[in-house]
């Protein structure tokens, strides 16, 4: 175990933060909000030192890093990162409680846009804006963004990449990581560009517009409104769909566009079930919400808006789908589950991996009609091995375990009943936001303890990573020396 | 696939139902009602006819199956054993609508104890003995039955037991295949008298005892009460709890026991598991509903006799849990999924299969600390290789697929609100019974449209017979020719 160099990094990481804290108070300067100026300029102080100390003390001589340390550099990274993210918070005394701004800045990190403020409007503009923008740097990954700045060191990157990017399968795009790393920024940079464009061309004010832009690229969810989204017009609604529709998808096909290799992109597998999925799902809540609204348009967007939220996990709302026919609601209770594409910013479980059980099932029932036969699994025209295989059944077990512990231990909390519950644990571990009951989307997370809050900010840490890191981070053999 | 085989023996299994029918006939008989006493006879009479004829026809010179054969041998079986079981329901006019009283049947087969009843008191004795003795003779497997009565031919068996026994993992208790069917049998028999016996001696009658008794080996649930068995003495509810979990245990151990092989059975790591997951829940139960009784023992014992009704999949209700805190409830939710031991009467997951699920994550974590590594799982002293290790995971994505489909499809239904169809799909596909809201331990599936019941039904019998008999049954390659 490579010690010095985890704590490197980490401090690495939070000089990075001091330097990123910088857009926010400069929002907070042009608003005038001298609370705001001052909690940013203490907090970025204290990161700086923090920081400078940390790398000055633990400068390794030995920078070879393996699996094991690439889980922790990220596990460590993420909770350091959240932990500091969450001091302008504290300091302006706009959210006092230690425990309410530590869910929030996780809430923002990790993408899921679980909020406990109970009255949004009332915070200022410059801690909005750090607030939607953490989920912009977790979206991608904050140590992809290290390193895509820094020069890359005997390909130690490559386990840190796998450890924060989400899916199944995580492929370097360029042979470098470095490279790899730039490419995806640069392509999450232009899309959210082109979508605060858009959303200015509907008329959106310019800070609303860049505070949901990186909201929905990073697949977060946080607004500036109680009614999330209800409030903006149709087209502003759609533009926002869209683009929650983009962002979950791999970004590899991105590039593969700005290459024009145009065949890899419309043959792919992932991209498509992604898409029935939702217009299946939009379709049937059109039908369970149509008596509601009467108004054909209106179902039909408010359908696709609340479907592409929960699909891409972002966790936006144009409407109270709390109020909406159990059957709409039931389609989207399901939907939690699934997530995005791999390579995207969406959280939960991933469409591939989907497919994957899905081929994994249907290899099953093959071999028992054929116990002699011996068929591949294919995926995106490459075999898929029998170990890829298992590891993604096996992955799925640990993330049910993972909602269902969240769950029991949320149950001690007295005033919440089961279905709040357990929409709240499957809005947690899958980063979507949202939940049914009293953690409606018009609703929030205040209403829990400080221990359960602690709880679901685990739980949004866990699911973010996809739950390995931390595990392994909290494993005693982890930390065993090198034999 | 040898087609001839597989009607001669459900035309077989059609015979032994006639006789099998007899006894609930005697019932009748011996309490005058003459309206049961005909819908028998007339039902008998049609199934003798129909076994004849079909074994008739069918009599195959090649009786040489394979695992295909025994899938599907044993999903027609359960079909057409419901089919004709839920004849003496409708011919008397207690049942008269075929969805509900196939849905009633098929609830009893499969031992889950789900009812469409809205007045079981008012049912005669002798159909309601039916009713509960669908429990006894599904809970250990009507094949398993014949098995035990047909001299084997040709070691074709294994196939068939295979198919209709729940686990992950089935075997032979002895060399014999008949044997092995007799031993489980006689276990269960003796067990079920001796429940019968200790239920007499706490004052219950001999009718209710039988038909309790029948319930509890089954681990179905259906009662002779409205209020189940709420209104028993307490003597009689510990009775219960007591052998539900007996019947929850593996029936090997018994057979090891009776062999005086003590050192398995104390070192068999599923029975202190299932013991311990009890013993837990029920200490964190009595914790929530200490307040609503106010009474140290009564909350023990009705935490105790839910926990292993909910554990064994039993379904029986000493207490409306639906009016219980959230946290006991979230308790019994989660409970819901696991099941009893493999090898026994229960259905659900099994708890070898959330052993091995935890073992296969377990592996996968030390994989990726150690890349290089190899350490083999091991299950009660045997090791456990990689493919049965994947078969799990993936028969547990399997099941999470069933209960989720077999909600989506419920959430249609217009009346009925998402956790009455998430936990009436849950406690059907784990043939437990009894759901929360609408269809809590004091309500029914009444209410549900009989397309509904239809998809519950359907439910039930994948549950019973772990999904993949009935999937390979509907799946197209089963039926090709062999090559």
């Amino acid at each position: 175990m490579n010690r010095k160099m985890i704590c490197y990094m980490v401090g690495y990481i939070v000089k990075l933060e001091a330097v990123l804290l910088v857009l926010p108070l400069i929002v907070s300067l042009c608003y005038h909000e001298m609370n705001g100026v001052f909690s940013f300029s203490v907090t970025i102080l204290a990161a700086a030192l923090v920081g400078f100390i940390v790398t000055g003390v633990f400068n390794p001589k030995n920078r070879v890093i393996y699996a094991r340390e690439g889980f922790v550099i990220v596990t460590a990274a993420w909770i350091v990162l959240s932990l500091i993210g969450c001091m302008p918070f504290i300091i302006s005394g706009e959210i006092p409680n230690f425990f309410d701004a530590f869910f929030e800045t996780v809430s923002g990190f990790t993408t899921t846009g679980a909020s406990i403020l109970t009255d949004v409007e009332g915070m200022s503009k410059g801690l909005l804006f750090w607030r939607s923008f953490t989920h912009w740097l977790g979206g991608m990954g904050v140590l992809v963004l290290i390193m895509a700045i820094l020069p890359s060191e005997n390909g130690r990157g490559i386990h840190i990449l796998r450890a924060e990017m989400a899916g199944p399968v995580v492929g370097k795009i360029v042979p470098k990581i470095r490279d790899t790393a730039k490419i995806l920024y640069v392509i999450y940079f232009g899309l959210t560009i082109l979508m605060i464009g858009f959303l200015l061309a509907g008329g959106m004010p310019l800070y609303d517009s860049a505070v949901h832009a990186l909201g929905t690229a990073g697949t977060g969810g946080f607004g500036i409104r109680s009614d999330s989204i209800a409030g903006y017009s149709p087209y502003l609604q759609w533009v926002i769909t869209v683009f929650m529709i983009l962002f979950g998808v791999n970004f590899n096909l991105y590039y593969l566009v700005l290459l024009r290799k145009f065949k890899p992109v419309i043959t792919n597998r992932e991209l498509w079930v992604y898409l029935g999925i939702m217009v299946a799902s939009a379709g049937i809540i059109t039908y369970s919400i149509y008596p509601l609204y009467n108004n054909f348009s209106d179902s039909v967007r408010h359908s696709f808006f609340q479907v592409a939220s929960i699909v891409s996990t972002t966790g936006f709302s144009s409407a109270d789908f709390n109020l909406w026919p159990d059957l709409a609601k039931g389609v989207l209770f399901i939907l939690m589950f699934l997530g995005g594409c791999a390579g995207s910013t969406a959280g939960g479980l991933k469409i591939s991996r989907v497919i994957l059980l899905i081929k994994s099932i249907h290899k099953d029932i093959r071999h028992l009609l054929h116990p002699r036969s011996v068929e591949a699994v294919k995926m995106e025209g490459k075999t898929v091995d029998n170990t890829t295989l298992h590891s993604v059944t096996t992955y799925f077990a640990l993330y049910i375990v993972l909602i269902a512990v969240t769950f029991l231990i949320l149950c001690f909390e007295p005033n919440f009943d089961l279905q709040s519950n357990l929409t709240a644990s499957i809005s947690c571990c899958n980063n979507v936001g949202p939940g049914f009951g009293m953690v409606g989307p018009m609703e929030g997370y205040a209403a829990y303890s400080n221990f359960s809050k602690l709880i679901l900010t685990v739980a949004m840490l866990f699911g973010r990573l996809e739950i390995y890191p931390v595990l392994l981070a909290l494993y005693p053999r982890t930390w065993r020396k090198n034999k």
